[in-house]
């Protein structure tokens, strides 16, 4: 069907329930996974094949012919061939003017060739009309109805028409169109399956490597110390006491790692006196790395949290207990309720659990489709004002739980500090700062750079752009 | 309005704030109530009916006139009569054409009638351009004004401009029209209200049975036996610590059960030769009920972790407590501490926490708009590395729990092994043989078979497909 | 370029790379953010301004004209100026006839104006196509790349093609376009960054208000009528016991606000015999208050169930522990198990942690992402059968916690009755009426009056409506 019936198709209500044949170039793989599910959804499928052997694994219900032939029975044409064999296609651009072409392909790496494949295509075919479309399926979920993830089917092309009727195929196959603009999106969309998650790598080996330091250095001073010291083996430690030591270190330097970049971006801003100089590459990526940094923290969060609610079922827990239990006992003595230490530890708990609630505030607010029901304002609210509040109080939780132990000699062994105070050196130098930065005289400062004030304008009399009034 | 004005009144701004008026067949029910809203958002309404009598529920602003007088007054005309009526507009086929008719009629059960709704009005009516849209929202929500899990309104037609009319209104109404594609869609869209979580019913039957099952087992080893053996009434344990001892083995199995698809359809393909060949319908089945058995599981695992957490406050607790330490008093014991204990519990307790973390992990990547932002290669490496690795550790938390205590004949009451032994035979069998699966040998020959490779390839010579090189 | 040229070039396939050249009226902040985002995406900018000196803050790459001569460069021109100047552009009609004109621009309160800045804009220049947009994105968020909640850019407009036009260059950008409808949107659009959880006000302040409440009733009762009367100093409590008093009241009785309002409006429905009238105001913001009411709710009950957790971990509960068993001790007791207050106490956890664990499923349905996969009879389910199961085991757990203890004269200091008393009063009133509505003589007659039956029905013979069959 040439350009103008398929227009026609389009417009007039299709008052009979049969759905327009597709054609399909190609017999591989996912060429016939993808005619299986069209005939199962009822729409007639011819394939173009010059193959004179024909796979069994073809549809029963579909046609095989010859490419020209296939072309001429449909309006919509799935390129299911390999980006090497585009070119053939250009002995039937006669055939295939006014057609909608959909590119399916995937490539191997990224940037394997300068332009996407759906504008080499067009370049080769410039009187069709190319989608690109369906790349983001694997043919696997095609076949096994395992549709979760690829239930989204990203399309983007040039033709707005030509894209709706590829979004009414997708409709039809019980699949979700998104989409996602002009044929220079194609390039994003051909790239998108070859990623795995590329901006939590960082992060990620960010928080190994920290884990395995602060790992090395609590195994060092908690159990091998003691070991060396004390003579007490507490080899066991390894399974919870240490990782519950790591946790709340990592989650909290990770916390004040989310923060900091904007304490650096602001103290830029102050220093230089204007907000239109581009931050450093660095201080860029780390900016945009802050949410996985921060999910990466909460994580961490919340281990701690239920490790420690476990102690009460360990065996050394127990053993503490009894011994100290059994001590009162055989010295007679009379329990007396230690008020500063129920104060103490009371409000360190108590800080630690608002800290991670508000934590987990911050991480649901995060969730997708919650930040696009919040607009810029209300998600700076959360992740500012609120952050900043859970900071606060995840600091606080770790201070009073040192309490005056930082005066204590032993607190240091082998002249090292107590891990839980590595974990204040950030947030505590994040909050500072920031608390510096909201005093009036430099807030205000700061708040007019944000809002376009330049120290040293930065303006030139350029005579080729001076406009006569009259000319406008 | 005839179709050329209504096509001029898209294309041409809308300088005036009035919006357009909107046509009402029937005065029903929900007729009325989106009469009601559309008023309210400032849509002039003109209802068409044969009644005499007009009920003073009719919104005051609103015009009652006969349906062809109303009809030319407006674009769009609301359908909301019931289907047995519909043949009653054919009488009006010459004022509703070039109509845009809205279908929002619902049936009663699936399947009720061969065609859906909207495909009959279009037969009826060819002239016309049938939209489906508002079945899926409720007048007690229209006029509540609570419109949280119906904000959506699914849209489906062959028109592309009529379509584009009715999304216009629903915007107007602050609803969000969702387009579901051409008018094929309208029996989805109509089966759509009619489900009451229709994936759900297996795995949720599955697990009662199984729950039911695995209650009695444990009250008959855990509370009868040592009733009529050692004679001590512990009924209390139904409260707490039956459902803990259930809770935990049901989540095992049911997470065991959510790979052991997988397992089976490996074992298939590779016993097959080839991956063409359709599986059983239990396989099928079994596999698209994975998300939601992997969720329940989740769920149990939760109260398990949980109910475990909350020992520390329970009577039993405390007395079991108070008699070890009162008894180690009385001896005269030095208490020491059993460090192969202290390893055990405290290694199953940290492989219980992290294997619960990662399953929570998965969880948030099921909720939609997560699993909608990862492409297919990020989604398969955290539902299937990332979930072994959470199997394995629930299991490996579950063997040590049990320790050498399956070597003890006291741990088989009336020669029946202890119930967390019953929850180890999925998860280990499933572990087994993907361990198989995965020996290089092996997993490169299944990758051969799921990249199109076959034992046995089916080719025929077909006379009737051969295709000559010329005809290209 | 005029509007011919500019439809022609959506519907010719665009074969070379080049984006198209997009025009920006107005050099200030926003502008100049914005026309940078633009080169970076391959957009040649062109820049129209009346300045005779320009900022050396302009794009290197953007050409800087009077406005009718760069008017005349593009398509699509964004009016980067303040509403006060649009009238300034009726001198520019000529040249913008048939040009699309993106209105940017935000207010500083809402109802600033009588129409929304872009209906004004479209009265001034009726010839042009006026489309709203990027409004809701800040230029902060354009320059340093950080886009997590802008990343959707709200559309409206008259002119589908110049929506579609805009929408590609939102594409273009990476941002994500939301298409809100036809022209008359523009007001909720312009509105919406200047609002601050405007849902969560009333639902704050009232838990606010009655948790300050509730939090010096329990240091009244808890705290200082221990102190007056037994000489205890228990001011350690405020960290975690008090809290933890209040938290549960707050809760449950949130809980229960949120189904109150349903069973007022069921006695109303009943009183009145109609469905017809509208409810009082208080009622329906009531009614649409109840998510966020919930929510919060939830909130609560989860801080109380992690602050009852961590109750082994604190010095008060180790202190207790060895007074009991130190006594027991001292006394030669043989320690036996209160059977009554084993299953009393293990009873109230396990209903505590059911209830919480519906009510945490309650949430997750809340999740705007979830709710849109549920149809209205789904979503209905959760919420109302589940929710109110949920209600009961939450009001249960409440109840056993009690026990006998409210018959005790101990439990009323000062004749107030202790806290979790007061928790009831709304959940058990909700209960017991549910209860009544739930009889069949009471359900049927509500459910055929939300069927659209009516006690009096309400008609008229209303002449001017009278229809003769014949004008049919």
């Amino acid at each position: 069907m040439n350009k103008n019936s398929s227009n026609i198709m389009a417009l007039v209500p299709n008052t009979s329930n049969k759905r327009e044949t597709v054609c399909i170039f190609g017999t591989g793989d996912f060429g016939r996974a993808l005619g299986h599910k069209m005939i199962q959804s009822g729409y007639p499928v011819v394939y173009g094949s010059r193959s004179t052997q024909i796979s069994n694994l073809i549809p029963k219900d579909a046609e095989v012919l010859g490419h020209a032939e296939a072309a001429q029975k449909a309006a919509v044409i799935i390129i299911a061939i390999q980006r090497q064999h585009y070119n053939f296609l250009t002995s039937l651009s006669q055939v295939l003017h006014g057609k909608v072409l959909v590119d399916i392909s995937n490539n191997l790496k990224l940037k394997q060739y300068p332009e996407s494949n759906a504008e080499y295509l067009a370049q080769l075919l410039p009187g069709s009309k190319v989608v690109k479309g369906f790349n983001t399926v694997s043919a696997w979920a095609l076949q096994s109805g395992t549709l979760d993830a690829s239930r989204q089917v990203f399309i983007c092309g040039d033709d707005v028409e030509a894209k709706q009727m590829v979004m009414n195929i997708v409709h039809g196959l019980g699949l979700t169109p998104v989409d996602k603009g002009s044929l220079l999106a194609a390039q994003e969309i051909e790239n998108y399956p070859l990623q795995l998650f590329p901006m939590w790598k960082f992060p990620i080996f960010l928080s190994l490597g920290l884990g395995l330091f602060f790992f090395f250095y609590s195994l060092a001073l908690d159990v091998i110390h003691t070991y060396v010291y004390d003579n007490n083996n507490f080899s066991f430690f390894i399974a919870i006491t240490i990782p519950n030591r790591v946790f709340p270190v990592l989650a909290l330097t990770l916390f004040g790692l989310v923060y900091l970049p904007g304490i650096f971006a602001a103290i830029i801003q102050l220093y230089r006196g204007t907000k239109y100089r581009r931050f450093p590459d660095w201080l860029d990526r780390w900016m945009l790395a802050r949410k996985q940094l921060g999910l990466i923290a909460l994580a961490f969060a919340s281990l701690h949290a239920v490790f420690t609610l476990v102690t009460p079922l360990r065996p050394y827990s127990s053993w503490r207990t009894s011994n100290r239990i059994i001590s009162q006992v055989l010295n007679n003595e009379t329990v007396s309720l230690n008020h500063t230490n129920a104060w103490l530890i009371d409000s360190y708990l108590a800080m630690g659990m608002l800290g991670l609630f508000l934590f987990v505030l911050l991480g649901i607010t995060s969730l997708p489709s919650v930040s696009n029901s919040l607009n810029w304002r209300e998600f700076r609210f959360i992740q500012s004002k609120v952050g900043y509040l859970a900071l606060i109080l995840c600091t606080a939780h770790t201070m009073i739980f040192g309490g005056k132990w930082f005066l204590n000699p032993s607190a240091y062994k082998w002249y090292l500090p107590d891990i839980y105070m590595l974990s204040l050196i950030v947030p505590c130098a994040v909050l500072v700062v920031k608390f510096v930065l909201i005093f009036p005289c430099v807030d205000k400062h700061l708040t007019r750079i944000r809002q376009g004030w330049e120290r040293n304008p930065r303006y030139s009399e350029q005579s080729n752009h001076i406009i006569n009034k009259s000319a406008v």
